[in-house]
């Protein structure tokens, strides 16, 4: 089908080995889902890693806290890398390095001062010492095989960066997450003429964010939410609350100003707004005003109306300040009748029920919560549709790879390409482990990696897995019961009562009763049957506790037999 | 404050007895959360329930299949209970009927037609033959006490009713789930020109459908979805899926005129589509041409741009038809490159990730998929701010209290009749177990009534509770660890190797391999220090297992050690 862009196919085999001039990129993260984005470049034997971000996990991943990209596609080749570009400092961009910089302590990081800065943070807390390589929009550096030239790029945190690969393949070009505000509040517009210049040149692969292909126009500037919080903010005659991301110095500086203009100070409440804002307020990028800054003990002193919080816990996050407040369980700040709270706040897709969860604590507790939903204190950080065409006009690319998103928005994003002019059978929809050559000036895939679940729990990486996450999700459905019984070891005779316990199963402290003498009669034909083997005996008692929760409770919890030889 | 409503407070202690003449109004479900509506109306020593529905259960209640209301409240009381009135046919207004009949057989369930024949579908389920009373628009009668007037209403299934009760304390007036289609596809309007008799006559107390209320503006009519979905169909050329809820019987028929214009039959899937639309069809409120059904066998059979199928699972519903397909595991549809899916259906709070997940599952399979943030292929049930004005204006109460939603649909709702006059102080956000009593005319808060979750998981009600869910919890993020050791009863020395295994705690088979010596030595201690008593050993294993895990992982699995006394 020439019409369609070229998909992924579930099953695909190893790939061969990529031809001679030509520049191999996979995915090991990020495309396909929304987070853990990573890349990585191929080029005369050489790897170029493009990001290297975790994902936050969903219900069907239970205990998790964090996942991260599959590195086992290039672990054996970690000394081959030449360089991990970051484009930003968001989570999903940076939050795996530390777990990549254990493999290989000594990869240059390369990345803004901004990202850099912000990865340094991270990598103290990892005990780690990163060989960091700063560099800004307009420079050009080479590592190995690949001529890096980087470009200021639009999005929802500072100094983000997208970048220019040039090998003997081609022109590749990411873009990294990206917008076109053309009003931004720190003037760094997105270079598009820059853009402009390298598709005169012939971008041979554009790899292109597609969080919003499927929203249609432009993203309204940032700077148009001031004022909206201006109104908010002025009307209020209370504490007033304002929860957003800890990365987003832009929103923050609107908060900043708008409580300045309204005679209130500021305190900034959950460790990773101070930690951030502390770093952009150093760097210059964000604004205080003079003795705006208050802590929350002197906030606490100060008269409700001269007073502004500006907190996390946008997303619900159950230990975050905000949560706490909309339980009524925070230590210094409680909530009551006209209070104003503002999320100026994204609502990622299932945080749902959390998010919702807060505004209904706060608003049950007399708050006047605003939101997304009934005024306009959030815009996207990432460009819809309307902005994807001027990307495509200005870089003209020979292919086009669609990346950052689930499947939706590749297609959407693909669809947008071909709508500019790409050839349909050079637009390549892929997703992570799916491998993508260019040789010749055309991409096509060439086959597939094993790219799996990489989890994180508590202090180990991998050893949770999916069989361990399927036993969680039957244990979290059902709970368990657990049948105990000492035997005989020579005649596999019962030497005990079969102790029985469920957990997660019942509320009735009777709701077992009947499974003592259910196993007992079980182990009696057991015995009658000559069988000793404590696993068969195990085997036994599972199949008929099984069956009995089955009939009796129409339920499925897992059933745990322990037969102790004695 | 007389410039805010009257809003519930957290704690508050049981109400005074009901003065003579009052009407009391309790909700046992269905205020303050969205679904398992039902409320309690007393006077003069008798009750009258409106709705007895169903919610269905959110992440912090793994393994539960539905939430009922809480009947404890009237248990002691069912014989004075005069009628159940069902408003109309949605589970979340009748899904708990069973469980109420079940404590009360001869209990009168008063609806109109359409209602009354899904309830007796779910009553021959569950083996009940109520006593059903069939009521239609513009009928007036008395239960009791309660003189039970009914009025036409529009919302997302046909036939639905709102109920004007009138008693010695003043006329009640309680929406159901209502909007203001002003041209419906059935033609049967809300009937406003009733609700503005009943403002004449004077509205002593008005119930009002909340959901919407933070949502401006006005509902689109159903109508307008038909020649969206002749545009989408009309485009396609292979085959087309549309998913729906299984009640929407206007939704349905819109696409079977659809399927008729574009020359396609139509195939049902799903057992509550079939049942459904049979009910629908046999009462003349679905019109079926002449035909255009097919089955399943058949339908796989006709040419592909000559079908079209109507399915269940638009919520995502992971063991639906369309679940399956997009899993690519449906016994006879496959999906394939080209096929048309359109959800023409809500996205209901909770289920986004599964929704979203099937939608990516169809775009990966190559299927087009057209749904509400795409083009306009549904609308919703329920009254936004704009028609809910329209309703207050029209009854001009003299108190208000509303209804179905969470608390910030119930003040965004009580907000707007403040807007149109009516007092603050007489407009009042209660929540489930709050107490309303109207006496004198005025309704005012008295108190509090226990109010919890009541669990129905498999083939029992009410086992489940906070205890087991909170087991499940913890279990479900972590695992367990379970240790068993026989022991000689008199002594307190083991008599066996400890046996140690994890589930849902590690992939890795040596995790837990330090833990058998350190039991041992935990054993030693014990038997050293002359314990014999088996829970106090247990004890003790579990303190140091539970210590060892979180230092070595820092993860919190249940620990759960038994101890055989042999």
């Amino acid at each position: 089908m020439t019409d369609s862009p070229i998909a992924a196919q579930p099953s695909r085999s190893r790939p061969p080995a990529l031809p001679e001039g030509g520049m191999r990129v996979v995915a090991l993260g990020g495309v396909g889902e929304v987070g853990r984005n990573m890349t990585v470049f191929e080029h005369d034997d050489r790897l170029l890693i493009v990001d290297c971000g975790v994902l936050f996990p969903e219900d069907q991943q239970p205990g998790v806290d964090l996942i991260l990209p599959d590195f086992r596609a290039i672990e054996s080749r970690l000394d081959e890398v030449d360089a991990l570009v970051l484009t930003h400092g968001h989570e999903d961009h940076i939050g795996a390095v530390p777990f990549l910089l254990r493999q290989r302590p000594d990869l240059p990081v390369v990345g803004s001062r901004f990202t850099l800065a912000l990865l340094a943070a991270k990598c103290r807390e990892h005990r780690l010492n990163p060989t960091l390589v700063q560099v800004v929009e307009g420079e050009r550096r080479t590592f190995g095989p690949f001529d890096c030239e980087f470009f200021a790029v639009n999005h929802s945190i500072p100094d983000a960066l997208a970048v220019a690969i040039r090998t003997g393949a081609g022109l590749v070009l990411h873009t990294g997450d990206i917008k076109l505000d053309q009003l931004p509040l720190d003037g760094r517009l997105t270079d598009l003429a820059g853009f402009s210049r390298l598709g005169d040149e012939g971008v041979d692969l554009f790899l292109v964010d597609s969080t919003n292909a499927e929203v249609p126009g432009f993203v309204v500037p940032e700077r148009e939410i001031g004022p909206v919080l201006d109104r908010v903010i002025g009307a209020a005659t209370q504490r007033v609350i304002v929860a957003c991301f800890a990365s987003h110095v832009h929103r923050v500086q609107q908060v900043l100003d708008v409580a300045k203009r309204n005679g209130r100070r500021v305190a900034l409440v959950g460790r990773s707004m101070v930690r951030n804002m502390g770093v952009a307020a150093e760097l210059g990028l964000l604004e205080v005003p003079e003795g705006l800054f208050v802590d929350l003990d002197e906030a606490m002193n100060l008269p409700e109306r001269e007073v502004l919080f500006v907190s996390t816990g946008s997303q619900g996050e159950p230990l975050s300040a905000l949560s706490r407040m909309a339980r009524g369980e925070h230590r210094q700040i409680s909530i009551r009748e006209g209070d104003t709270v503002v999320l100026a706040s994204s609502l990622i897709p299932g945080n749902e029920t959390a998010v919702w969860g807060v505004v209904n604590g706060l608003v049950r507790l007399g708050a006047a919560v605003v939101h997304q939903g009934n005024a306009k204190v959030h815009v996207s950080g990432h460009a819809p549709a309307g902005e994807l065409l001027f990307l495509y006009n200005a870089v003209r690319p020979s292919n086009v790879m669609p990346v950052h998103g689930e499947w939706r928005h590749l297609r959407a994003n693909a669809a947008l390409a071909v709508q500019t002019g790409v050839p349909a059978d050079h637009v390549v929809i892929a997703e992570d482990g799916v491998v993508v050559d260019l040789v010749d000036g055309k991409a096509s895939i060439s086959g597939r990696v094993e790219v799996g679940h990489v989890y994180v729990d508590g202090l180990s990486v991998g050893d949770v897995g999916e069989s361990t996450l399927s036993d969680r999700l039957v244990l979290g459905e059902g709970g368990f019961i657990a049948i105990t019984v000492a035997v005989d070891s020579q005649s596999g005779r019962a030497v005990s009562v079969p102790a029985v316990s469920g957990r997660g199963f019942s509320d009735d402290p009777k709701a077992l009763d009947d499974v003592v003498s259910l196993v007992e009669m079980e182990l009696s034909r057991t015995e009658a049957e000559g069988i000793t083997d404590t696993h068969r005996i195990a085997q036994s008692v599972r199949r008929v506790v099984g069956r009995w929760v089955a009939a009796t409770y129409r339920r499925r919890p897992m059933i745990v037999p322990t037969v102790i030889p004695v």
